[in-house]
């Protein structure tokens, strides 16, 4: 998508200075910094540090991470123990240990390590632009969705929480894939973005994206989305998704439950948008099966933001104030209208997955 | 209620002095500033620029303003002029217009205008003490229903939201009054705190005097409320109220609807704790009849903290974000359990609310 008019992916390899770029996420929305992954530890570092975060984009840094762990490997269990220092990076990202067993299992398949390096570079290109289509596909989907609500409104109002933006895949995204190319086709979309405490995810980054894409929005605080659902403000949710169980409970962002249940009380569609790497064909019940990562409780005592000009942190609690951070949470499936998934558009039930991926659950 | 364990309103009349002392909330919880309240200005400078807040609060200090008001006026229509600029300090506030009009009606009846400041410091004396002991009269009846709780469970974990304790009021608060009086009779209380964004009143205030009284609690963000009732972390919710019309439709601090649909899809009990000058016996349907006020959009976009020592803010957003700051919302009476008031608990009902106040709702 576009920053200053400009095309951009998030994460790209600059072919003059043979490395990887990727948009350094932890100075948005105040400055656009562009860093190079120069070697594998760079890459470990932008993954852990959360210079990228997103589960695709993620993923895709792995991949790229893999290319530089190639060049540096000296034997194929050195290849391995270094991949796993990847994995280690965030080890519940489900995409990131698929990116690079992706990797894992190309590679080894090739006896001449000569070629270890440029397989694994061009297979972090194909990731990477297969991660955009599928992005692209989930808007072709989420479009007609929307095109459905234009036949009835001037504009159509979106709510979405979070970034399950392009900033969190390679291009697109996922829940804003549907609004981009609505705006592209000519459709009025304005947009609702929660702020998505503690780390403000929707109001740095989301915000500002859009901003970048001229698609009209405003930007609410958390609580507010009841009052805009109860009042008719809202025409559709979107939101994205971290894992989504075969039988519909969606893990997503620590508040996706609220606002689902406040769509559901007052009849507004409620959408996820989600390439089918992130459903989980294992778990059945979302609420009891899956784990809620708790993180630092500093997250939620101190905000960091702009003053002066220059990046700061603020305490906003009693300095002895103990701080509970429970980082998602999982909605029911019966709160959640439909999935959208680069195959198309399904109930969030059993059924209705396994239909649409012709999966065998039992297998 | 305690502050460094010794005792303290939020308003008082310090009579060495011959004037009237605040506790400036502004500062909290970094710094414990102690104001002067030393003439009418004063006053409506703490009500306006929000030194002061909370309904009950804000007309307890109206009520010492126009003490300082009958000290100034000159003769009775002079009087009225100065009452006035005090109710145009927060035009909303329900509370204030009601303690000026108390002051105004006892003051006009008394002929010796040289009796007449004396009469209006004596009043506000007693609008005090007044909300003091509705506040103390909520906290015996909210006892009722935590000590059922405790026969059942060893700690009772009570989600609140933004500030309905004692720095709302003139003590005990209205949500807090059943906290601090279980704690009081021995029960093990841990409060879940949610921060209430965008002013953070659960992380700046309630925070706070949990803290200085001793009572067990964890601040989350409002987002992570409904993760908590799923999982069984919250035994009662108690939240206080900006306005209940007759028929139990619940005006509070934007986010309260969202924590009420949360507590209703997870069984769990969810009570609203106010003095009854609060119900709007005129006003049937909440949702469509409550007007929400809309505040500044930097109270989103900004967030104010401690930083080296110094309260700062900081931009949490784009420069040039729109956002959308509604203050309150409604939550239908049929998310409501019951309503905890001076006089008993009663359903958020027409009928409920009726028989507790033996209240013709046509007259």
């Amino acid at each position: 998508m576009k920053i200053n008019n400009q095309h951009y992916r998030s994460i790209w390899w600059n072919d003059a200075l043979q490395l990887v770029q990727i948009i350094d996420q932890r100075y948005l929305p105040h400055q656009l910094v562009i860093q190079n992954l120069c070697s594998l530890a760079d890459c470990a570092t932008a993954i852990r540090d959360m210079w990228v975060r997103g589960a695709p984009l993620i993923g895709v840094t792995a991949a790229y991470g893999m290319y530089y762990a190639a060049l540096q490997a000296n034997n194929n269990n050195h290849l391995q123990t270094l991949a796993q220092q990847l994995i280690d990076t965030r080890p519940t990202a489900v995409n990131l240990r698929w990116a690079v067993e992706q990797q894992l299992n190309s590679i080894l398949t090739q006896t001449n390590t000569a070629k270890h390096a440029q397989i694994a570079l061009q297979n972090a290109h194909q990731i990477a632009n297969q991660d955009v289509e599928i992005c692209r596909m989930i808007g072709v989907h989420g479009l007609n969705l929307l095109q459905q609500i234009a036949q009835k409104k001037e504009t159509i109002n979106i709510l979405t929480h979070c970034n399950a933006g392009w900033l969190a895949c390679t291009d697109w995204g996922t829940a804003t894939s549907p609004i981009y190319q609505a705006a592209q086709a000519g459709i009025n979309v304005h947009v609702w973005v929660s702020e998505t405490r503690p780390r403000n995810q929707g109001a740095n980054l989301t915000a500002w994206e859009l901003n970048q894409n001229n698609i009209a929005h405003t930007l609410v605080v958390d609580n507010c989305c009841g009052h805009l659902l109860q009042h008719g403000m809202v025409d559709i949710c979107i939101v994205g998704t971290d894992r989504t169980t075969y039988t519909g409970d969606v893990a997503n962002k620590i508040g996706t439950y609220l606002k689902a249940l406040a769509a559901h009380d007052n009849n507004v569609p409620f959408y996820v948008a989600l390439p089918s790497s992130t459903i989980d064909w294992e778990t059945n019940n979302g609420i009891q099966n899956i784990p809620i990562e708790q993180r630092n409780p500093n997250e939620v005592r101190y905000v960091s933001g702009l003053h002066n000009g220059t990046i700061k942190e603020v305490l906003i609690t009693p300095a002895s104030t103990p701080a509970a951070n429970y980082a998602f949470d999982v909605t029911p499936a019966r709160l959640v209208t439909g999935l959208i998934t680069e195959k198309g558009i399904c109930p969030a039930t059993q059924t209705g997955i396994a239909q649409l991926f012709n999966h065998q659950t039992t297998s």
